[in-house]
């Protein structure tokens, strides 16, 4: 497995393992992982706590973003794809898009790539997690 | 003026006064402030805290967005009309978009009702603060 993938799979498990959702994101810029974080929502009590949100944030501050690649478990929803088109992120792979279908086609429009891997590890888990919190999950995409 | 924009305004200039730059945002829900903020991403050196984020953080874990409005003093950018839209508010009103063309096509496209006061307050604020510090105002915009 793409190795960036497989950081993001751990950084949703230790948010599992939080007693959080488990989604995972990393950010990339030549073939370095420049930042990391998983969805905190429910451990900072902060509806905007978002693996992606999360990952840009603890890059920091660092100028351009048109030379890097966001990683994800889950394909981002609006918030964090509208933080992908603002800030100039070029390219976005996600571990799936079965268990929510994200804003995909709105960033594409604003012509960032998109590559689905279809994990089935990524699938799995947030698969598993959305059947028995349905209710936290509903909460976390704003339904 | 609406007493809310004058309020969204407080806020920018707390932002300003801390140097930091001057947008301010509040959430209103049933005629009441639920929610203040202001960019605070000098201040946090947090390239995500921008001042509408700030506000939907700060009003907490409030569940369903679709009967409250969000008011800011500048149009919102991508990563705050994501927020926007993910989270089902319906209604944004700002102070200006002469500064900022931000998205406010993205967001009526998802049906936001969208309005611009063209409030001279806001324009003459955020117009000196870009003119004194176009730098910190582009990296702000992922520029």
């Amino acid at each position: 497995m793409d190795k960036f993938m497989k950081a993001a799979i751990e950084e949703a498990k230790k948010g599992f393992l939080e007693g959080g959702i488990p989604i995972g994101s990393i950010l990339v810029r030549n073939g370095e992982i420049i930042g990391r974080g998983h969805n905190m929502r429910i451990q900072k009590n902060d509806p905007l706590a978002h693996a992606e949100i999360i990952c840009i944030r603890n890059a920091g501050r660092i100028g351009t973003y048109s030379d890097t690649t966001l990683y994800s478990t889950l394909m981002p929803c609006y918030l964090c794809a509208g933080a992908v088109v603002q800030f100039g992120i070029k390219k976005v792979i996600v571990g799936e898009a079965e268990n929510f279908k994200g804003a995909s086609e709105f960033m594409k429009e604003h012509g960032i790539e998109v590559i689905n891997l279809n994990d089935s590890e990524c699938r799995e888990m947030m698969g598993k997690f959305i059947q028995k919190n349905t209710d936290i999950w509903y909460e976390d995409i704003g339904k």
